[in-house]
């Protein structure tokens, strides 16, 4: 029988404590790579953790700015376990079909990848290539009020049922303006939970998502911080310290990036105007 | 006059303290891309923190397994900020030339990439692809002291000067058997950082490195098992949790993986048999 692929997996190790051994079971985050085709075309492989692969992959195609909107998706399955005669996919693969205006020429975006290199490679020309498949500049009139924002992260952090079993797993929540959590995905890589929250409001046809916030759990950088924009996001913050690259393009695209979103505190990198009564 | 590219920037934030706002100067960890190209043809773009840029090259040819020995690197180096006429470069760009015999054949690595996933995508098709590329097994006589290896995460810690400056950027240090530090290298990519260290080994000929231990600030995932065991490092430790998929690959090629490395407490997830005394 095919076993699915599952987000936890359980295992003997030894723990070392002052000196003494023992045996004993212990969870682990579970990772394995996910290949996303368009057609019969491999497009990427990811390592991620199982669950929401679906999500997953139309979140990759969107924030990577394969497509701009749900409609473009005519089909999007996974393999199942064992189909055919490929005995080890163990459904590790998502099959898209989009619509025939936005299939990829792949040709061309290898070529596009020759051509932004020879043009210089610096956080500039990775900005203007966010600008070109950004379509709107997040909602400049939401503003979110302090005192939900520091409730968040608790909120996050309740939600994260597998969390506390692994410690191995990321996690990015998408609340709106009341603090209200709308949903909850988790990964081993927090580019695959941020990919999966859009991947959900994509699928849902909740993009753009003018009128939220992301919290993700660790750091913000640079691919954080530009698959939030090309979603519309507002608002991204993180219980940790975002990278130069990343508070630079929140700047030059007016999103409100914040971190070390701790306690009663935060600081603001980019967008302080948003501060105030939602 | 070109800037160099630096591994910290000073901005100014807007800090929220309890309902108070108040602007302060903030160090943030540098991210920018880095380009590396096998002569003039562009391999990859990778998000890292600028500095050690050589050491990063070298050692992603290396763990990546588009060389096996230092002496195929016919020459090294990064294109001078501003040079010629790539106004943006900023010392992004770092050019390898190879021997040769080992000069890579981009044709055949897409028709690899295309075999690899029709045979179907799982953890055991990744780990058979490392097997392929790892020279030797991790040294299986290394025996390593408990006591030392707790000392080390402080060690790392107190040599992690930027660390304490921007809370952004992870780490990678490697040991010998009596817990002196050989080398620290840091980048907002854990896999930046540790193909860093590796590709400071590299290019001091000291890889295979079968009597050293690999810490690692973080979670220890697949890719991170995957570059330390290509380089037959027999120990990789974390502060944090690693993935089912680092564990299995730890067990199938011989690498002791330990994890959750905090006080005096361990925990050994495959090969406890090098806990001994150095």
């Amino acid at each position: 029988m095919a076993r699915k692929p599952r987000s936890v997996d359980l295992t003997q190790v030894s723990e070392w404590d002052d000196g003494k051994i023992h045996r004993k079971e212990d969870y682990l985050a579970a990772e394995e790579p996910l290949e996303i085709r368009i057609g019969d075309d491999p497009l990427s492989v990811t390592m991620r953790t199982p669950g929401h692969d679906l999500e997953l992959a139309a979140g990759f195609l969107f924030t990577e700015g394969l497509i701009q909107r749900r409609a473009q998706i005519v089909a999007l399955e996974a393999l199942e376990p064992d189909a055919g005669t490929v005995a080890e996919n163990r459904g590790n693969v998502v099959i898209a079909e989009l619509a025939p205006e936005s299939a990829p020429d792949f040709e061309k975006m290898r070529r596009h990848f020759f051509a932004a290199s020879s043009c210089g490679i610096c956080g500039k020309a990775s900005i203007d290539s966010v600008r070109a498949r950004t379509l709107a500049a997040p909602n400049p009139n939401f503003r979110f009020d302090p005192e939900v924002l520091v409730r968040l992260p608790d909120a996050l952090r309740e939600s994260q049922a597998v969390f506390g079993r692994t410690g191995g797993l990321h996690a990015a929540g998408l609340f709106d303006a009341d603090g209200t959590l709308l949903v909850l995905r988790e990964d081993i890589g927090r580019h695959n939970a941020v990919d999966k929250v859009i991947g959900w409001a994509l699928l849902e046809e909740r993009v753009p998502l003018g009128e939220t916030i992301l919290l993700v759990s660790g750091r913000g950088g640079f691919e954080i911080v530009q698959k939030a924009i090309v979603a519309g996001l507002p608002v991204v913050a993180s219980v940790s310290a975002p990278s130069s690259l990343a508070v630079q393009l929140a700047r030059e695209l007016g999103q409100t990036l914040i971190g070390f979103l701790r306690g009663r505190r935060f600081v603001v990198y980019s967008g302080a105007e948003r501060i105030g009564k939602a």
